[in-house]
């Protein structure tokens, strides 16, 4: 049987991952593929570690040539993570004409138009089902089976630590900080968090998926990300007695303006799929012209799952050397405009304290008014004590309006604190 | 730019579908796959019928050879339906070399082997996303991005009209009858209903979901097939107090000795993703060594749906034309043992109606016990009146253990009658 070799860049989580599927599933995989995959060389940083996976001492490199530069190896599989020097790496295997698989969103979001024109420009390709939603097959449904659809919308719960977090946070009825540390002590949570609570992470992921769904190029400074940090357990209460649950959604739509490209914390109804997705698990919300509304769910992260995905292109990869193709799916990424924030419309849920007093309300509505908000409904909660709180939802109503108006109600001297302004997609069942 | 002439077999409800997708999304696709995708020739019975889609009058024809044997046509897509002539036409197409396109469940699962070793044997290929599920990208991932996975279970909600009909029983607590007759005045379900209510179409699909998760042929007379006329609003009264659902499941299991494939209706707990699955939309979950619990869900039905996944093979077949590759996925049907019914194990609900009087439970019980039957919960309902119904849920029993059990009890003079009896999957959180 035929052998193809491929070079590993990092055995971290995921490298770990992808030698444990090689080796448990090897034969089965020869077998449906028809070649086997042979493990040659992975770089690592250090030769004295303890790994979590056994492999001939010989395997392990702390030279990246002994990949790039070995004409045996055609495929080139990146799962270091960061910018530098996974760029340069993937870079360099592209130019001496090999296959690269990654999982590496960073690299993608921040410099995937410089490695996407090296591809084509050496005749290899780059597979990156791993870099976004785990093991969920989501790049290759964006990229070949959804082809004959005009995608509108693609929307999806895409990190699996801050799902985590508000998962634990409704369940408990427990606030942020408490919860995030639950979440560090069981490893569901970095040391430092701030990539996934920030948003940064699903910024990353979004910026991916929707120049996929879209054809288009996302820079990702474009893209607006606002984290979960200031959800408190009353905001969550709130969307419960609302209809709603709330997740931390990156959205992307196409509109006849241009893109718009958000990650944010959002009310979404308790009926919609994506409001059942629970804990660490992904799922991802598509809208297609013709296919109508499609969901694909499962482990967004961690070395098994994220490791089916990268084996899986790897997979991929072989099939395309064995037919001898390349660039058999073409990258679409033209320039589009992107819709700044506060030109975007929304739904919103605003919830602020205000003192107890006749005429408190009108001062606010007419805020709102002013500045073409225009208001779906009033709860005022606390009656009697001060301050009360008064939570609205609001129609729809371009971001920057909202801004304005909110910027105003600060100002009423009657108005303690703004204490939270979120999204809302969708409608409850009445 | 090149052109690819596209013959169509059938223009009923999904031919429809792929005229009009190619129409309006044409030129998108073009700019995606860099071919024109045109629809040279359509066979249908009659050309006097008015068609929901406008194309060239010669367009139309009533003779198959003019598509079958044109040598300008390298795609013939079959859209007919049925067994015959839809498998003689298929046929002759792969014999002329043209790569074949099929949404046609049951001559896949009736004919699926004479199919693919006549694609094979020359050098084509034939597509079949739109086989099930509609829309929802499926066999593309089974086929290829799970390929590093060993896959345990398949099992979905894949016959729309039975899953709009248990939604529709358990939301309004009315009869079977009466809903399946609401939905066939909706058009949710065809004037003779039984190729979807006794579960004949799950089967279909489940042969050709669980042969791709397997690698196995799966003659379709293998498959267990019980529908859903005898669920009653009792059942789904009794699911909701235990913690499930009720919903038409299509199983596909590999196990150690064998592979179970099984349609009937399964009570799932709520919180399975399965369970939100409501009307019409179809899902589809598989666990996978590697990748975990995945889900797919989306419209598994109708024109747009489905044509979407008929056109998104064709564009398939056109990159592959292009870089002049054939099998490049190769399909495995092996040969492995399907487990009888009756070896088969699961957890059981039982409802069944008795004299309220001392020592029935010890006599039912007595039955239940001699034939390794082991009891989860017993709930009586309706103290005092005659009869009163008991529901039972067990622990995992062999099917052919149930059945003795179940055959003793029914003889038993103080049981009137057993109301139902359904397969149990997963346990509700407690």
């Amino acid at each position: 049987m035929k052998r193809v070799s491929i070079g590993l860049l990092g055995l971290g989580t995921v490298g770990s991952g992808v030698v444990k599927i090689i080796q448990q599933n090897g034969d089965q995989i020869a077998r449906r593929v028809g070649s086997e995959l042979h493990i040659k060389r992975v770089l690592v940083r250090s030769l004295e570690k303890e790994r979590r996976v056994q492999l001939p001492a010989d395997t392990l490199t702390t030279d990246p040539n002994l990949i790039l530069q070995d004409p045996e190896i055609d495929i080139v599989v990146e799962v270091m993570g960061g910018v530098e020097p996974a760029r340069d790496y993937i870079l360099k295997a592209l130019t001496a004409g090999k296959h690269v698989v990654t999982a590496n969103k960073e690299v993608l979001a921040k410099v995937g138009d410089e490695i996407f024109t090296a591809a084509a420009a050496n005749r290899t390709d780059v597979y990156f089902e791993g870099s976004v939603g785990g093991g969920i097959p989501l790049i290759m449904p964006l990229k070949e089976g959804l082809t004959a659809n005009r995608l509108r919308t693609v929307m999806g719960i895409i990190n699996g630590t801050t799902n985590y977090v508000l998962t634990k946070m409704t369940e408990e009825k427990a606030p942020f900080d408490e919860v995030l540390k639950q979440a560090q002590e069981l490893g569901y949570a970095e040391a430092d968090p701030s990539s996934d609570v920030d948003g940064l992470d699903a910024a990353y992921k979004l910026s991916i998926l929707a120049s996929l769904a879209f054809d288009a190029r996302i820079p990702l400074e474009q893209v607006y990300v606002e984290g979960i940090r200031a959800i408190t357990p009353a905001d969550i209460e709130s969307a419960r007695e609302l209809g709603y649950v709330i997740k931390l959604l990156a959205i992307g739509k196409e509109r006849d303006e241009g893109i718009e490209v958000r990650v944010h914390p959002t009310f979404i109804p308790t009926h919609h799929p994506l409001a059942a997705v629970q804990g660490v698990f992904n799922a991802v919300f598509v809208q297609g012209d013709a296919v109508g509304d499609l969901m694909f769910y499962g482990r967004g992260a961690g070395e098994m799952p994220t490791g089916s995905a990268v084996v899986g292109d790897i997979i991929d990869a072989v099939r395309n050397l064995q037919s001898k193709v390349n660039g058999r799916v073409k990258m679409m990424r033209q320039d589009k405009p992107i819709i700044p924030i506060g030109q975007t419309t929304s739904r919103y849920y605003v919830r602020m304290l205000v003192v107890d007093r006749p005429g408190v309300l009108a001062g606010i509505a007419s805020c709102f008014g002013q500045n073409d908000v225009s208001i779906e409904s009033v709860i005022q909660k606390g009656k009697g004590e001060d301050p009360v709180s008064l939570v609205f939802v609001t129609h729809e109503v371009k971001h920057e309006n909202m801004a304005r108006a909110l910027d105003q109600i600060t100002r009423l001297a009657v108005v303690r604190e703004i204490t939270n302004t979120i999204r809302v997609e969708g409608e409850p069942r009445r």
